[in-house]
């Protein structure tokens, strides 16, 4: 990536009907392409080790600034193509909890073929309650609806089984909240689903908590490069399996289009005030104008009534006076 | 699979070398092979619905004859071939906890190229206590150096980052307690690992709690299954995509046989007085074989034993007055 390719992605996505906020080198980044407003802002901290220490003792950092912007309406919602630490300390401090929200999460639609299943939370939270799973489902079909275009999204929970009574402890308290809502027509809900799901296009949007999400994506990763790396080897190996390789590779390219993570736009972190949008630190200008179209989609779509609608129709919105979470960030008021 | 088949792996582990007490129906089974000794148990509760309650009602099925065989000490080590849940009930309800021992764990050794990991609690258990993660590192590294021929296994942790403060509550418990134990010497532990480590050959032994352990299985079916699925689509969609797969397909041979579930036995419950092993219900007579003569290395190595001294050492044994833990099973004497 680098400042230019980014501004490439949003040349990309104003040439889309976008209206993009660029904040970001303006030395770097040249001719301000048509559709774009630049707001010169040299200072980065996206190869900061502590971003949450750093956001808080930069303010004229580009991404501080982004999300300023969005808190105060200047922009509709986020997109942080400056490293995903900083994206994700920045949108939590500045943009903050919608009301009624106890934690946000991470939500990555998975580039599965035929439909993205969304998967959250990829790793917000490594630690999370049953009430936290409850949102996470909300939050999940919303998002999948508003943004994805998905009618009345199926969400499963995901378990060790697909019977009622698989789980461990906050598998199976969300699992009976869940099962309530479902049967009272305020979420398509599936029941438990297994980990063989997640690529199965069974549902179309699965709840974990974050430590199991986070470990789920780069296991998915890990296994998608190994295979990869197996049939590039063995694609190399002699002169018939690079023969057989090349007669191969138009026929496996409608596959991997299929399994592009650029066009999904990354990972979107839900349940802030805004929408917000971070894209692979390996995007090219595709998928970051892929992330600026669908952020733009989200903030149109209002994506975060949305939820907030669902959340309160469902009771599921915390309460004013529920216990501490002395964990959880400030709310917005 | 079939019984003809389980007996048919049986004759080959006898001939490389296994003494083999086989427990299935005669008339099918036909011809004993040399080195076999048959007793004729024609009830299967295999494809029971509820295999613990079958386990309970049938004392004549095959399993329950097998595994009241191990626990009185005719035979060394169990094989259930004749359905997964079968076996795990009847292992676990007649074979019995060690002493000591808080909960028994499913360790599944991964055909990743080159060593096997072993991935434990792939789902004996859905919800653990950090107490149980720390008893599964020392069964699972006793495991990979008895069975598996590693010498002084790396342990790792699983979460969600590298750090030692990643991870839920259960995660951060086990891991202080397991780095304890590295710095002290009786566990060469390597902190945590992350999802993608599962396949990177990282750690030789993964720790994690039985719903993350079956999640991450069967994740890694559904995703290598869906690759090897549109590989296999790719090279049937035209002429040069047949071509070219059938020139690639000697090449990756070779990896299909690295990854080959069959090599590595199955699956394995430790944490009982004597190793079970459950090889997988699609498995082929080699293996069976294999799974045979991996009980049978495990039983000549003494797993349990060692296993025993490795916690002994770490004082890490449920101590008779510990807290009563009323979902677990009865402990041996």
């Amino acid at each position: 990536m680098g400042p230019q390719e980014v501004a490439a992605g949003a040349a990309l996505a104003a040439g889309r009907g976008a209206r993009v906020l660029l904040f970001g080198p303006a030395d770097l980044i040249g001719a301000v392409p048509t559709g774009v407003e630049l707001v010169d802002a040299p200072v980065s901290i996206a190869k900061s080790p502590d971003p949450a220490r750093a956001v808080r003792a930069t303010p004229d950092a580009s991404i501080v600034q982004a999300t300023k912007a969005v808190a105060d309406g200047r922009a509709h919602a986020l997109v942080g193509a400056g490293g995903t630490g900083a994206a994700l300390a920045a949108g939590l401090f500045n943009v903050r909890r919608a009301r009624g929200v106890y934690r946000p999460a991470l939500a990555l639609p998975l580039p599965v073929p035929g439909m993205p299943v969304t998967l959250l939370d990829v790793g917000a939270n490594a630690q999370a309650r049953s009430e936290h799973l409850v949102q996470f489902a909300f939050m999940g079909a919303a998002f999948a609806q508003a943004v994805l275009g998905v009618e009345r999204p199926r969400v499963g929970l995901l378990s060790n089984g697909e019977e009622s009574e698989r789980g461990g402890e906050l598998v199976l308290a969300a699992g009976a909240a869940l099962a309530r809502h479902g049967e009272e027509g305020r979420l398509r809900f599936l029941g438990n689903v297994e980990g063989g799901d997640v690529v199965s296009g069974a549902a179309d949007v699965i709840v974990t908590d974050g430590l199991t999400g986070n470990i789920a994506l780069k296991l998915m990763e890990g296994v998608s490069q190994t295979m990869l790396g197996a049939v590039r080897d063995a694609a190399m190996s002699s002169w018939r399996g690079k023969l057989g390789g090349a007669l191969l590779r138009p026929s496996l390219r409608a596959f991997r289009e299929e399994i592009d993570p650029e066009a999904q736009g990354g990972a979107y972190l839900l349940g802030l005030r805004r929408l917000a949008v971070v894209p692979h630190g390996r995007f090219t200008r595709e998928g970051f104008a892929h992330a600026i179209l669908r952020a733009q989609r989200g903030a149109r779509e209002d994506l975060v009534g949305l939820t907030h609608a669902a959340l309160e129709s469902a009771q599921a919105l915390r309460t004013p006076h529920a216990s501490g979470d002395p964990a959880s960030l400030p709310e917005s008021r």
